[in-house]
C-alpha cells in the first residue's frame, strides 16, 4: 500500500503505534514522559541538569540516494548522526522528534522500514521518539531533532572551546570507512563481502560514541567534537573555538583496515577529509589520556597535540616533522620542501 | 551574492551573528543560555517544570510557494506554527532549533530576510534560536523544532484529551481567512488594500496565541488544539482523544469578516474546513468560558458543546437544529432531511 492510500492520520496513527509498542517503560525518558505521540507538543517531567539540543536532516540524493540506501539504514542514520552530536557533549540523550517528508507513492512498508530503524537504535540508548511532522512532498527528506541532558556531575559537559596548547588530540575508532563506504555505494565498487560489509555499515549505519562521550566527560576531557565534515575540518571547528592551533602527525591517524585495503593510494585522504566517522575527536593532557585508554573499550588513538601557533589552523606533518598540504591529489608536502 | 559563494560555513558564521546580535539578554530563555550556536549541540540550564517539544515543517510547494510568499514571511510562519503548538499547550516557548535546506542558487540577502522573519517573532516571545544545520538540496525546506515548558502552576497544560460532555466549546478569533489568504494568492485575486492585507497576513504571518494558550490554562481551562488542520478536523482530534463527541452550531462560528465580504458562497467552508488560522479552540464550562472572555483582550465565541453521544464525531447543526454535512458544494443539509 502507497502512503497516499492510508492518508496523513492514517500514517500517524500506524507510526504511533509502532512507537508505542516499543517503548521500554525501564528507560529514564520513558518514566518521566507525560505526554508522547498525539497532541500539539509531546511533554516529560524536566530536571534542574544542564539541557542539550541538537538538530540535523538527510535530504534525498544530497545526504542519501534511495537506489543505495535502504529505508532501515536511513531511519537507523538519521538518528545516528543526532545521538553522535549529543554524544560530542557528553550527553544523555533521552527525547527525539522526527519530521518526514514522504512523496505520496512511497511503500507504507518502507516508512514502517524506516521507523523501524530508528526506534532499534532509539532502544539502544533509551530515547523516546515523541513526536513529528510527517507530510508529502516530491523528494524524502528527515529531520532529527535530539534533546538531552549534560552526563557530567555538576552539568559539566564536552565542548569545542576548551582546547589549551600542550594537550595532545586523540580520536577514538578509526577513520575514512565512512567516506569510502559512500565512495563504494556510488561507483558500485565490488569488494569481499567483509569489507564491503564493514564500509556500507560506517556510512550508513554509524554508531554514535553516547557511552564514550560520557565516559570521557567522567574522566576530566573538557574539548570534543564528533567527525562529521572530516577530522581536519571538525578540528579546526576546535581550534578556532578555543583560538589555539593543531599539529597532526600523518603516520598516526587511525585508518579503518579496509579503506587501507581497498582505497590505499587515497586512505589518508579518505580518513583526513572523508567526514560521517562519527568518532570523538577530543584533547586532554597526557594524564588523562591515559585513563581513558584503559577505561573505553573502544580503540583510542593520540595524532597530534594542541599548539599555540596560528590560533585556528591545523598543520600536518610527516614521520621527519615536514609539512604537508592537501592538494587535489592528495596529501603532499609543500612545493619547494624537500 | 548566492549562498554557494559564501560556502557552507560561511553562511553559518553569518546566521550565527544575526542571531547573537538580536540576543535579549533580559529573556529567561537567555539568561538561562549556556551555549548557543556553534558547538555540537546548544546548552541551557534546566528546570524541573514540564517540558514541552513540538516541530513543524514549511516545504517548498507544498506548504508554500516563492512566487507568492517573501523570504520574510517565510521565516516568521516557519516558527510561528511552532509557536502555536506551543500555545495549545498553555506553554511558555523557550528554545527553536532550524534545519534550513536551501538551492544554493538562493540569494544570500533572501537567507537574511527569512532569518529575520523569524527573529522578529522569536524576539516577540522571548524565544532563544540556539542551532540548526544549513545544507544545499534542491527545493527550499525549513523544519523548526520548539522547546518549551508548561505555562501553569504545578506544570498544568492543556491537552486534547481532556474534554467531558457538558463543556461548551469555544475558539478565539476569527476564522477563514488564511485559507482564503492561500486561494487569494494562488488565483491572483484582486482585492481592496486592507481586505488583501488582511488575507495575506493571516495565511503568511499568522499571531501564535501564546499569551491567550498561558491565560487559558490559568483560569482553568484544560482542553484545547490549535487551529491548523481546520476546525472540523481540530475538533475531532479533541474528541477521538478525549472520548467525547461535538455538537456545533452553524450560525455561531466566527467568520473573519474579509473571508464574508470576498467569499460569500464559500466563507463557511473556508471557515470550518480552510486551517492554518492557528486560532486555539478550547473547550470548558460555562463559569470558565465567562472568566476567560472576560479575561482574554481577543474575541471569545461559543460555537457549541461537547455531548457523550457519538465519541469521535463533529455534527455541525443550522439555527434549527436541523444536522447538516459537507459536500462538495459546502455545509448542505442530509439528503432527505427538510
Amino acid at each position: 500500500m502507497k502512503v497516499s492510500a492510508l492518508g496523513e492520520f492514517g500514517l500517524i496513527d500506524l507510526l504511533a503505534e509502532m512507537i508505542s509498542g516499543a517503548q521500554d517503560k525501564s528507560a529514564v525518558s520513558y518514566r518521566k514522559l507525560i505526554i508522547g505521540i498525539g497532541d500539539d507538543a509531546a511533554a516529560w517531567k524536566g530536571d534542574a541538569t544542564t539541557q542539550l539540543i541538537t538538530t540535523d536532516s538527510l535530504f534525498q540524493d544530497v545526504h542519501f540516494r534511495l537506489s543505495t540506501t535502504s529505508w532501515h539504514e536511513l531511519g537507523w542514520k538519521a538518528l545516528a548522526v543526532n545521538l553522535s552530536d549529543i554524544a560530542a557533549m557528553g550527553g544523555v540523550p533521552m527525547y527525539a522528534v522526527v519530521s518526514l517528508a514522504l512523496p505520496p507513492d512511497t511503500e507504507v512498508d518502507d516508512v514502517r522500514a524506516l521507523y523501524q530503524g530508528m526506534i532499534e537504535l532509539a532502544q539502544r540508548f533509551g530515547v523516546a521518539i515523541v513526536g513529528g511532522d510527517t507530510y508529502r512532498a516530491p523528494l524524502v527528506s528527515i529531520t532529527v531533532t535530539v534533546l538531552g541532558s549534560a552526563g557530567g556531575k555538576n552539568g559539566k559537559m564536552l565542548t569545542r572551546s576548551a582546547a589549551r596548547s600542550g594537550e595532545k588530540i586523540a580520536v577514538t575508532g578509526a577513520l575514512g570507512a565512512s567516506a569510502a563506504g559512500m565512495e563504494m555505494l556510488d561507483k558500485k565498487l565490488e569488494l569481499d563481502a567483509e569489507s564491503g560489509g564493514q564500509l556500507r555499515r560506517a556510512f550508513l549505519q554509524p554508531w554514535p560514541r553516547v557511552a564514550e562521550g560520557q565516559r570521557l566527560v567522567a574522566l576530566g576531557v573538557k574539548t570534543a567534537i564528533d567527525i562529521s565534515d572530516g577530522l581536519i575540518s571538525d578540528l579546526k571547528h576546535i581550534c578556532d573555538s578555543s583560538g589555539v592551533g593543531a599539529r597532526v602527525e600523518m603516520e598516526r591517524i587511525p585508518i579503518a583496515p579496509a579503506v587501507r585495503t581497498h582505497f590505499s593510494d587515497r586512505a589518508l585522504e579518505l580518513a583526513t577529509t572523508g567526514g560521517e566517522d562519527y568518532e570523538l575527536l577530543f584533547t586532554a593532557s597526557d594524564d588523562v589520556i591515559d585513563r581513558v585508554k584503559a577505561k573505553l573499550s573502544c580503540p583510542v588513538t593520540v595524532i597530534g597535540e594542541v599548539v599555540a601557533e596560528k590560533p585556528g589552523s591545523v598543520v600536518m606533518v610527516d614521520g621527519h616533522g615536514k609539512l604537508l598540504s592537501l592538494a587535489k591529489t592528495g596529501w603532499e608536502h609543500f612545493k619547494g620542501m624537500k
